[in-house]
């Protein structure tokens, strides 16, 4: 039996930018969204609104900015009752760029934080539920996160903040099922009156289990990508999920069909997934930045001095 | 805290030689062992023990047979406490073939076997276990097994078999962490002398987070291989597992070089891992063999045909 309060979002192209400086075509792009559309998944999060004034548009691809206009161009002509999610981070938005929920193709906007800048997170996920969007807060890297301070974020997300879900988002890979379980849990307790979702990386091929881990323990707000397509490892794949969720609105065939039609070659010309540097990032619980160097490199298969290089390097 | 019963066992050699008609050659066999003995895995299974009247040496590489010659070229020179095991299926071993164990390189022998034939498992595991060997029965594709059958089957476990351990062998890569969770607590409560041992395979990215779940529910005998090498889409990441569990006798980093000097090339040459249609026949909880001949044939990318053809094929 399925649990209809289950929301799947699905960040392709949005988690996949960080690995291309968000740089895919409109026909790419497009071709998800109509996959995605197709498959009855409830969103599709297409990239970051950031700020022109930080980011030139020179070095970067269409979905670092998200204009209006780009997404109607993706959403033309193509019937769907998928919602579109842009992403913000902390310090690199301009509220002033983003118009009443009215006015734009966008229907909702996810605040990713840290626990440290939470209260500026809270006055953004203000500033854009105010403006009418559905709205998340997404708090990054949570496998780093001190429980004193983890504690008061969720209870200010609680108090102060009109965010509708909050996410618990292992950045690094590096969290173990019993962890979700003990995060999630939390979350539940605190948060009496939003939903609680999970964004996982597959740095040890944990994503999709650990999504099903906080599934189990009442998350209601799953993110997945076509094919793990995401940073480094990637992420949890929409297919399992879509194979694991009950719900007969889900259809699993439009999201075969485009990873054959576009992300098998698509992985020829970018690399995410399994790949032992991302795993050994993830085991030491370490943003994947030195791993994502190293496959750069010619020691990209050198990994016993990758590893030697990570636990040697800190004297504390 | 780590829990010193668990016992890691490495099934690259045996696991993956199913790829390739068990042809490895010793040079290759060597270095996984020596490997595998530096980092303090507790067993390394080379093969199976199969009859040549049965199968022709002429059509299988070495480690469809595991000669006592074989396997102590293995081991020549290298020092270590890891022991080696091999596996036999039922109604496919001569057990004239197999010596003593005084007399033999190989420590314990493991009895693979659906639940329909666990009379001719509790046969063999008796008889190899009077020859002085460790013995396990693997009792697979238990995603297929009905509840009674597999009940009775423990019982007779329990009650008939000399069997040190009894595995839970999900072969078709099927099963999520509820019903692992299912299938340890029935094995821990029905076989109160034994202790149980999950060997999972990886076709949802499920084989590590199912091994952690089966470890949670106290089963103390796990397998993994190098790399995940084994059949489609393989195994449960030994590397991962050794950077899970936290006894101070491991080591992963002598993992860590012979995948890059030796599994890196290999994938090369032969296929396994997350590989869609591989993902399609666990989902559905079906043997893989659909899926290996689709990637021998020209529409090895054809996803969306595959499930369908697989969805379409029965008319109950």
């Amino acid at each position: 039996m399925f649990r209809e309060k289950i929301k799947v979002l699905d960040c392709t192209v949005r988690d996949g930018g960080l690995i291309n400086n968000h740089d895919f075509d409109h026909r790419f792009v497009r071709a998800v969204y109509k996959a995605i559309a197709e498959s009855g998944v409830d969103y599709m999060e297409i990239g970051y609104k950031n700020s022109k004034k930080l980011f030139s548009p020179k070095d970067y691809g269409t979905w670092k900015f998200c204009d209006d206009e780009d997404i109607k161009k993706v959403k033309e002509g193509i019937e769907s009752k998928t919602k579109i999610s842009v992403m913000v981070d902390v310090d690199r938005v301009d509220i002033e760029d983003v118009k009443p929920r009215k006015d734009s193709p966008v229907d909702m906007i996810r605040v990713a934080t840290y626990v440290k800048d939470i209260d500026k997170a809270i006055f953004l996920v203000n500033h854009f539920a105010e403006k009418g969007y559905e709205t998340t807060v997404n708090i990054m890297a949570i496998s780093k996160a001190l429980d004193n301070e983890l504690n008061e974020a969720l209870h200010q997300l609680e108090e102060e903040s009109k965010a509708r879900v909050v996410y618990i988002v292992d950045s690094y890979g590096a969290l173990y099922q019993e962890t979700v379980e003990f995060l999630i849990k939390k979350a539940k307790q605190i948060l009496k009156t939003k939903e609680v979702g999970m964004h996982a990386h597959n740095n040890q091929q944990l994503a999709f289990g650990n999504t099903i881990e906080a599934i189990i323990h009442d998350a209601n707000y799953v993110d997945g990508t076509i094919y793990g397509l995401g940073r480094a490892a990637g992420n949890c794949p929409l297919e399992l999920l879509l194979g694991f969720l009950k719900n007969p609105k889900f259809d699993i065939r439009p999201i075969l069909d485009v990873i054959s039609k576009e992300f098998i070659p698509l992985r020829e010309k970018i690399e995410w997934g399994y790949i032992i540097p991302y795993a050994i990032t993830g085991i030491l619980d370490e943003h994947p930045r030195a791993a994502m160097a190293l496959r750069g490199s010619d020691k990209k298969e050198n990994y016993r001095e990758f590893y030697e290089s990570l636990i040697g390097q800190d004297q504390a």
